[in-house]
């Protein structure tokens, strides 16, 4: 059966009735924030479906979860609730279900053009982890700042590295980043500099939203992480790499990050991946107990990295990569998060780190692309690059391709501003 | 003139009328959460203050600051707003002062016994902070980690390193601390070890509360910097130092902290510490511009920890540090903090990090104490340790000794609870 919705949806949109992400928006700048999903080129408000009475299932039919102003909510609620929810809303949205389909008033108050409304943080995130888990990236990172023998650290094949990272600077798509100020190394004799960034660059990655979370002192078992993880989205770790070099010893990165962070408005739900569940790559040496999964999987998520200079048309595709070269898998990140009984609250973010691919047109960020500046890239038009620039625009994406239809993320967008005098 | 008030405040008393300091708490258990300040042995309810309209000064006479369950309204009023609250507090409180002192009925509703009450975290705290800002503890940590040839790193003389923590896991003095289980280094051709931490630590730090913060993109001017801090409280880092030592490379502590982090009920503002200002240390090389303090300080904070083994009537004093060791002040750590455009919101923790002094006798942690575990330290009763053992209570305290009064912080405590199997 082809699933098919009574809106239209071209098969290029991400955003298909096999998709249905959620997302938080504003109909208009005066009016409350609200939870929807995505349908093509439109936004079904859920509290106006709430407020109908049409989520009349058992776990959802008196919950107040879409009538808040952020998901976390409806996170809190677990895999079952956004089963029951996922079953409705596709109910509600194929073509031939009548309900909203034949209701023009219903249809008036829950529908949105997707142009029309102002898109926000889908969660209050309370805490920020990033990890470090793709190979490809740890090898590559490893041999430019530390040489090419043993560049993996070798912690990095028994446990998912992973540091907490700055949530107060959590950004939404389109959100402009000014270039940071920082120190960095001293040349000779003289002072360390300081100054804006000279190494400024985006990190191709993705992040996962916790459903549930844990309880302080109760690590999850490894059978059941999976149904802590509500959905995915991109996210761009934008660092400043010569910030990072000079600051990171002996504590990690810390203002070579955290002057922003981007993430893509609309999340991908686990069940909406599953399709394009493939397999993990063979970890060898093989993980400790607690890391152990019966079956170790990926999503196939193609993703790509365009660079789009001020005067440009289009951007330039600067990379190509996949979801499905990460090693650890999302449950290893979660397990190990909370395997010293760190607690997990719904909306915490699980950045997976830069996905590098194996080959040269799949790494994750300039700093491999350009192998830290040494070797720079050609854009179209004639432009070069080392690192960002100011005004460049980065845009990422990221979408599964099925059947006739995508299940696609949409854009992760920043642009860079100058620095403050 | 010596300020006095109509409750009797012990001259032992870490709350005189000097002090203060700030919490939340809830007279009973089926009652809501409220802000109030500590007197001696009692709890003053700031909500029933401003329900009798007490707070009649013109910044905070229409405020719905204390009618909340958090701090964090109040903390972003800033240092105004502050100075009005201190001063009606001090004199309603005050032994001349008949308005509250003669209202039988307004201290019925409004006075509580302090170990009557519960009390709970100042404030909703959305990113922590850990800084490193103890020379002698930065000088000990690298020779013991990396050997005595330059054991501090050449960049922490010129910065305040820091790292992000774990927000989730911060914990109200009196809560216990399970064991928390982890991977550490393998011997020899093993896997790596996994199972509870061998290397279980406490840490003796302050940190700083943040009132109103700052927006993304706007650097802190260093002159500016005191301003956007409301006080300070007592920390315990929790630190497992056989899972940090194995994880922390490339990228800091992760699970070696965040299964836990105790920070003491009270918030001593940064008014009651003024008259225990004090020189900082003298910083050689000069700090860039950026962070260059017209007058440099510190406080004058005797710390103390005593750790007591079950069984034990008393515990032993292992340390005694002060707060004035310190080699970066909290502005510079602030101004660093948002150098790059980062945003700090009310509530935000800046913990100093390990405050070790240069004596034997004012190392900040057993890691130090011990020597990484080769030297165990003699407590009371023929009790050794090289590092914390199940049931031991850590208790830290501080206090800054005026005359004839004193302004504490209470206690910061929390005991060891065995690993889950």
């Amino acid at each position: 059966m082809t699933l098919k919705s009574f809106i239209d949806v071209h098969p290029d949109s991400h955003f298909s009735l096999q998709n249905l992400p959620y997302g938080v928006f504003k109909p208009g700048k005066e009016q409350k924030a609200r939870i929807g999903v995505a349908i093509g080129e439109y936004v079904l408000d859920l509290s106006a479906i709430a407020g109908a009475g049409l989520f009349n299932e058992p776990l959802l039919k008196d919950s107040e979860c879409f009538f808040q102003n952020s998901l976390n909510m409806f996170l809190a609620l677990g895999r079952p609730a956004w089963k029951e929810a996922r079953a409705t809303i596709q109910r509600l949205l194929s073509a031939d279900e009548p309900t909203l389909r034949d209701n023009a008033s219903l249809r008036e108050r829950s529908l949105f053009s997707m142009d029309q409304v102002e898109l926000l943080l889908p969660a209050a995130i309370g805490d920020y982890t990033d990890f470090f888990s793709s190979m490809h990236h740890a090898k590559n990172c490893g041999t430019i700042f530390r040489g090419p023998e043993n560049p993996i650290p070798v912690n990095w094949f028994h446990l998912p590295i992973a540091y907490h990272g700055r949530a107060s600077s959590i950004l939404l798509s389109g959100t402009d980043i000014i270039r940071p100020r920082g120190q960095s190394f001293p040349v000779g004799n003289s002072p360390p500099y300081f100054g804006p960034s000279l190494k400024l660059d985006f990190e191709l990655e993705m992040a996962a939203i916790v459903g549930p979370g844990n309880e302080l002192g109760k690590p999850v078992d490894i059978d059941k992480a999976e149904d802590l993880i509500f959905g995915l989205v991109l996210m761009n770790d934008w660092s400043a790499r010569d910030i990072q070099a000079w600051e990171y010893q002996p504590l990690g990165p810390f203002l070579g990050k955290s002057f922003g962070t981007t993430i893509s408005p609309w999340i991908v739900t686990l069940e909406a991946l599953e399709p394009f569940a493939c397999d993990a790559p063979k970890q060898e040496p093989h993980p400790l107990p607690y890391l152990t999964e019966k079956k170790s999987k990926n999503y196939d998520i193609a993703l790509e990295v365009q660079i789009k200079p001020t005067g440009h048309k289009e951007g330039s595709v600067v990379t190509k990569s996949n979801f499905k070269y990460l090693y650890w898998t999302l449950p290893q990140q979660l397990v190990h998060h909370t395997s010293n009984g760190c607690n997990l609250r719904p909306g915490d973010l699980l950045g997976t780190g830069t996905i590098s691919g194996p080959d040269r047109e799949s790494l994750g960020c300039l700093l491999e692309l350009t192998w830290n500046g040494q070797k720079p890239l050609s854009l179209q038009n004639g432009a070069v690059r080392k690192f960002l620039e100011d005004e460049d625009e980065v845009i990422i994406s990221g979408c599964c391709q099925g059947n006739g239809y995508k299940v696609g993320f949409g854009t992760c967008t920043g642009r860079i501003l100058p620095a403050l005098l």
